[in-house]
Formats: structure tokens, sequence, C-alpha cells
């Protein structure tokens, strides 16, 4: 229980995370149950939480209550609570800034601009062709650099955009990661990507709905999720909701012929799940009962989908458990089958079926085109050729039509700006947390291969979860691994897992 | 599209019907859905969407728009417009008066007390104890009256919870209606609750929950119901929830060892559902766009349920439509079979599963209690053996313990006072719409035989659905059927259904 002041805040910020909450609901049914032709009222209700939201988020009353506690116009604090109660202030102010810069009329235009981009990009994307899009990727990269003007920033107007997703990251923190990282993964990915195909005609083998189901839960289960707090659905892309800190809802696609998709979705969406699931319950509707940031958030379904689930002990449980399950499929097909067949590298076109190794050559490519967009130096017209250009650079492929290139992506004609780095930042702080894992256990190995994960999911319960956002991520992911942040471990993993002969 | 000044009424008063179709979501999904421990924060959610439709729902502003229209203090019209906007007017300031009339803080203690006595009132039953629920009862009763006060009446307290589900009856109607119906219902019921028990073990064979599905599935489409916008679900109790005009959501529980009951319940509630798809969908979000009542809602219900799904020609088709689905379980099982099985007479203690002949006594049985409650000439320690004493008047059965007696159902737990007469209003004006069918289609059996029942459906639609509240229910009846509504199509159904040997 917080101080009366404090709690007198959270009774009023809490309507805006049971409204947010509600939204999710509304989501989630959209995309699992939903009769087709619920769209259109469905998008009224949509459109009426998101008001009421955001009258929640800008309501003089909290503004009120807020400048009993700070200085509005910096956010310094007048008065010091607790360490916890410091950084609710400090995130609810935040929260408020990014609402309140932003007026109604323009979010409201941002809404209608993007809501028919996406329109016109899904047709642009079957029609293989940029130049339908292009007009109206102008508009949205002219809105968003408006946008940026609203939010703020003090070197680079992408500053103010990469903020909204990664508390504290900047264009300079960037620059610097993502130069070392393309130099060593371009490298990397040249000597390996002529590697002999290894045999992997066991993962296309159909298996039923309901076995694939079963498996995935049997997952869940290892993973230390319950069925009283989490359930899993089917949808077109798979993704996590949390409703509550006690209702989280993950889907995945169903694969006929191919389970190893189905299920590796699965425990991405377990890993975002088990995030909310340990956050603190007691602080849900504050800053200290929400999860960090995207990037910290992919940095959880990463560790459980990659260096977990990717990795060889995983298989050596698992290998075993699939021969159990569907013994005429798998018979006699040991883990390491498993392990070279689902960690091959080869350069590809689409960002989401990369292999781990090329991952984040894609995430710096959109990194460096949407940072040149924001400031000018690039021009939509150029994109399609800049795209090609790239490819070819980083990974040696190019697309042979728009839809397996710049047009691949819903973010930006949803005004996504600044998200993409999410992912990569994702993957790498999982990289520092997996080598803490492995100092704080040196036995992991050997338990992984007996299927035990509990001992992983608690410390990052200790390490991660239980933060919420009393720290911003770079901070988080230093307290946790006892050491400043960088894209080494990212880096080491890589290179010791895929050594260079 | 309604008159401009008109039309600003609609604006302001659709956010309230957006919050009840998201309120509807959220139940939905707690009953399907929602992993268990999901329980306390969608309370939260559903309390918070509970205030901002009262807050919708009492708005100073539409109390001023209102006012432009007509006289507050009487409900009359300033000025007249077409038939629609008069009754658009008309219902809209009927529900604003509803929901002003009961004080904020009234509310909010009333929902206190009834969740409490919804808990012990399970308790209650599981126990066989009455007197552990009476206190909370008597509390019940007590506000209720207290609430009877603030909606005011003009001859009798329970006047004014009746006009809560069904606007314009009385008890003064009731009194008259349920009079006539005891007396011919209990000599129906004596005469014929010694009939020769019939062969029915067929309709316990084990069917498997994709089979029933399937089978329910056929059973909707042929009632012109499609699944892009209505859809099938499992939970405890079957319900039917709109979410908007074109996505409706029924459910059904799933009996291995009984069909019939599983397929009746799909019935029953997909003629609900038809109700919900068939309101005029422009007219959503205003009353012209809603159901008439609780009474016609259960009408339709009743009307597919009973009267065509428990008929001679219904199962003159669907007795060889499920031979084809299920040929080892249903070989060689004629329709008479069926007909026969499922239309025993037999007096029982439980209300929800007693037959079409008993039904009614059950309802006036809660009838004449709630009245005797409101008007405090009954006391709520002398419901109990009340209770009996009446079962075995009107069926000649009584309960061994109060958990099949005064216990069994959860109304008045809930503060529902004033509902169960819908029910029984529900079934007889679907008697009085199926003599109007009868008369329209003097083929109708035949057409029902043959499986054709999409003239029904758009009779419905014509004659009910499609007038949202454009009429209060008596009214709406006697445009339907060209005649006064009375108990005598009800009875003549009933005595001609089961005739006195």
């Amino acid at each position: 229980m917080h101080k009366r002041e404090i709690q007198d805040l959270l009774d009023l910020i809490r309507p805006k995370s049971l409204l947010q909450s509600i939204s999710y609901i509304l989501d989630w049914d959209q995309e699992t149950y939903m009769p087709k032709e619920g769209i259109s009222i469905r998008a009224e209700q949509q459109a009426l939480i998101s008001e009421l939201i955001h009258n929640e988020a800008t309501s003089p009353k909290l503004q009120s209550i807020l400048s009993k506690y700070m200085h509005l116009s910096n956010g310094t604090l007048k008065k010091e609570f607790s360490q916890e109660e410091n950084a609710i202030l400090r995130e609810v102010y935040r929260d408020y800034l990014q609402e309140s810069r932003l007026p109604t009329e323009f979010v409201k235009h941002f809404k209608k601009v993007t809501t028919e981009a996406l329109h016109v990009w899904k047709e642009a994307k079957q029609k293989r062709n940029f130049s339908l899009f292009a007009p109206h990727l102008e508009e949205i990269v002219r809105l968003t650099r408006e946008k940026a003007k609203f939010l703020g920033y003090q070197d680079h107007p992408y500053d103010a955009l990469l903020d909204l997703y990664e508390p504290n990251i900047t264009t300079k923190i960037l620059d610097t990661l993502f130069a070392d990282l393309k130099e060593r993964l371009i490298t990397l990915v040249k000597k390996r990507s002529n590697d002999p195909k290894v045999p992997s005609d066991f993962l296309s083998a159909e298996i039923s709905y309901e076995g694939q189901i079963a498996f995935s839960h049997k997952i869940m289960k290892d993973m230390g999720i319950s069925p009283d707090t989490c359930r899993l659905d089917l949808t077109e892309h798979p993704f996590c909701l949390a409703f509550g800190p006690q209702d989280v809802r993950i889907t995945t696609k169903y694969h006929p012929n191919s389970m190893i998709d189905t299920v590796s979705a699965v425990i991405h969406e377990a890993g975002h799940a088990l995030y909310q699931l340990q956050l603190p319950k007691e602080e849900f509707g504050n800053p200290l009962g929400e999860p960090a940031s995207h990037g910290i958030h992919e940095s959880q379904s990463r560790l459980w989908e990659v260096y977990i689930g990717q990795s060889a002990p995983f298989w050596q449980h698992y290998a075993k458990e699939l021969e159990l399950a569907f013994p005429k499929v798998f018979k006699k097909i040991d883990w390491k089958a498993f392990y070279l067949a689902i960690n091959q590298v080869k350069p590809s076109l689409i960002r989401i079926f990369a292999d781990e190794v090329t991952y984040s050559l894609h995430i710096i490519l959109r990194y460096e085109l949407e940072k040149g967009l924001l400031e000018g130096s690039i021009e939509v017209k150029d994109l399609p050729r800049l795209w090609k250009e790239k490819m070819e650079d980083y990974l040696g492929v190019f697309p042979s039509h728009d839809a397996e290139g710049v047009l691949q992506d819903i973010h930006w004609s949803m005004g996504y700006f600044g998200y993409f780095p999410s992912y990569s930042l994702g993957s790498m702080y999982a990289a520092s947390l997996w080598n803490r894992l492995q100092e704080c256990f040196p036995d992991m190995e050997k338990r992984i291969a007996c299927g035990d994960f509990l001992f992983i999911r608690d410390w990052l319960k200790d390490h991660v979860h239980s933060k919420g956002r009393l720290y911003h991520p770079l901070e988080l992911i230093e307290k946790a691994t006892g050491k400043p942040f960088s894209a080494d471990d990212y880096l080491c993993y890589l290179e010791t897992k895929y050594p260079i002969h």
C-alpha cells in the first residue's frame, strides 16, 4: 500500500488502465472469435474507448494532482517519496506529457490518415506496387515529423519517436550499437551463408490441430503458466494481450505442415505472457505494474523462443517428448537433427521469417531508412531503390518486387515509426540476460535438458518482471546483469553458436 | 436518416448503446473463455462501464435536449414528429426516467447488497438451507419496495418493477391473465399427469461434442442465421447477447447424453438471436433498433424452441436428418417417437426443466409470492411454507428441501423482482404469433416438414423484429396478430396439443 497522497493519484489513474484493458478485450475478440460482420460496430466501440482513455490521460484533475508533487514544466519533484513512489510519479508524468503534448485534433487526423493508409497498403502489397502507397506514406511521414515536434526532442526528431517505445533510447545510442553490430553481422552472414543444407523434411510432417495444441499446452505448463491465468487461441498473426495481472491471452497460428512454426509462436508469446503474469499484481493500474518497454517485452519473448527454445538442451528434452506424442512422425529423429534443422543461417527477404543471425540486419536497414525520412535526408520515392541496395549490401539478396521488399511490413501504414529498433534491442537485451543466467546457473543446460525451466521463470521474475517500470530499459538490464548494456553479449552469443569455420 | 434535431439526440445517446454492447462483450468473455483468475479485474471493468453508462443515461446534456421536445414533468411532446420519431422520444424519455429516478447512492447500495446476497444464495442453495439466505432476501425486499417508490406507480408497487421488463404491463393485467390460465392449466395438468411413460431411451444416447455442434449449426443455418453475424459457443447456462446488429453470440451447454437438451437450447437462443439480427440495423443505438421487451424477446425464443422445435412436422424433417448424421444411434427411430418422447407432461419441481404445460404454473407461483412480498401481505420467513403449499396445489408435487423449492432460482438474489412474468408472457405472445402464422400460411406444417423455415423468419422480421420499440408489447402483438392479446391462443394451443382423453 502506498502513501495516502500517492494512493489518491493511483485511484485517479486506475480507470485509464481499466479502459485500456477493455480495449484489449475488444482487440482480442476481434482477432479470435468475432463474426465477420461485427467489424463496423467494433470500430465504433474502439473509437469510443480510445476517446475515453485520452480524456482520462489528459484530465485537468490529473494535471492538478501531479502539480502538487512536481514542477510540470520540467518534471522535477517538489517532494521526495520512496524510490518506488518517485518512479510512479516520474512515469505518470511521462505518460501525461506524451498524451497531452499531442493536440486532440492532430491525434484524430493522424488516426484518420493511417486508417486509410492501412487499407491502401494492403492493396498495394497485394498488387506489389509501391507507387499506390507512396502518397499516403508521404503524408504519414510529414505528420510524423510534426508529431516529433509536438512531442519534443533534443538532438534528433527520431528520438521523440524512439522514446515512445523505448524510454531514454536515442538515435545516438542506436548509432553506436548498430554500427558495431552491422559490421560483425555482415561478416558472420557472409561466412555462413553457404552452409550446406541439413535434412529437415521431418519438420514438414502433417500434424493434427489437436496434437499441436496439446503439445503447445505442454510447453506452456513446463514454462510455469497456468490455464487459470492464461489461455491460448488461434489467430492469423500470433500476439499476446494482458487483460489484467491474472488474465493473459496468447495466440498462435496453426500450421498443419509446420508444427515448429505453431509451437515457436506459442513459446514466443508465452514469454510475453510470463512477463505480464509476473508483474506485481498489487500494482496493477500504475507504472510499477506495467512492463518497462517494448524492447524489454521483446527480450522476454525472444529469450524463451530463441535462446531457450532453439537451444540444444531444449531439444534434448523435447525431441523425446515429440517422439512420445507423435511416434509415427518423429520416430528416431534425435535432438541433433532438430537442433540443426531449426538453426540454419540463410539470408532471406522477409523479416518475420529471418533466422537469428540475419534478423537484426533487417532491423538496421529499417532504422536507417526511418531516421533518414525523419531528418529529411531520404525521400519516400527513393525507398524501393534504397531498400534493394541495402538488402544486397547487408544480406546479398534483393527483392524482385515491392511486396517482398519495402511493402512487407504493416508498421509504416499505421504510423509506427520508431518501433522497429525495439525488436533488435529485445534480442540484444535477451542475450545479456541469457549470459547472466549462465553465470548464475552453471548447470543451466543440464536442467533445461531435463525440461526444468521454473528456475529461469523465477529468476526473470526477481530481476526483470517484478520491477515494472521502476527503471528505464538500459538501467533495468544493467541492474539485472550487473554490468552496463552493450552489444557484446549478443554478438558473442551469435559468434559462439554460429562459429565461422 | 432522421430529422436533424432528432439526429442530434441520437448522436448524444449513441455512446450509451456502445458502452452497453461493450459490457455484453465482457459478460460473454467471462462466461465463455476467461481464465478463472481473471474475475477480479473483470468485476472492476464491469463496474467502470456501468458507471459510465449511468453517467451517459442521466447526463445534464440529455436532460437539456429532451426538454426541448417534451415536458419532462409528464412526458407530453411539445412538438410532433413522425410516428417513428415520436416513439424515439417517448422511449428515450422512458429510459431517462428509469435511470434518473434511482439515486446513484441507492443504485450502488443495491448492487452491493445483491452482490453479497448472490454469494450467500449459492451457499444456501448448496446447503439446502433457506434460513442462511433469508436475512439477505429481507433486505433485498425492503430495498426493492424503496426502489418501487423511487420509480413511481399508480396502483401497485409491483407495477413499477413489471414496467422495467415489460412496458405497460400491470398487476391488474396479469391478475386477469393469470387467473384464467391458472384454473385451466391446473385442470389440464391433473388430467394429463398420469399419462403413461413413452419410450425415450434413444434420447440418452451418447453423442460426441463435434456431432452435436455440427447438428446445431445445421439447424441455425436452416433458420437463416449466418456465421458471418452469429456464433455459437459453450457455457454453463445458455444465453444470447448482441454486441451490435451484426454480431450476436449465442451459447449452449454440451450434454453428452442428452443431445436434445443441447440442441433445444441452441434453437431457443437462436430465436433470440434472430430477433436481434433482424432489428433495423440503421437504427442501432436508438430505441427503434432495440427489442420491445423481455417478454417479446422470450416469445421469439419460445416460438422457435417449442412451437416449432417441438412440433410434429419439425421432427418429420429432423428425425431423418438425425438418422443420416448418426445412423448407428437413431436407426429406424421415426418422427413420432421423437415427438412423443420430447412432449411428455410431467409435473416436476424445477422450473427450468418444466414441460410446456406445467411451465406457466411455476411462473404464476412466483408472481403471487413476489406481489405479496411487495405489498407486504407475505413475509420472507413464510416463503418456504407457501412455496410447498402452492406447489402441491398447482402441480401436485412438493420439494423435499429448499434447493429444489424456494432457493432454486438466482433471480431474487440479484434483485430481479418483476422479471418472472416475462417468461410466461413470452410463451403466451408466442402462441398468438403462432396462431397468426397458421392463418397466414395454411401450408405451414408441410413447409416445416420440408425443413423450410425462412418464410417464418421473414414474417417475424416484418411483423415483430423490424418494429424495434415502436410499440409497447401488447400493442405490438395486437398489430402483428390483428386482434387484442389474450391468453386464449395459448390455452387453445395447449389444450389442442395435449387433449384431455
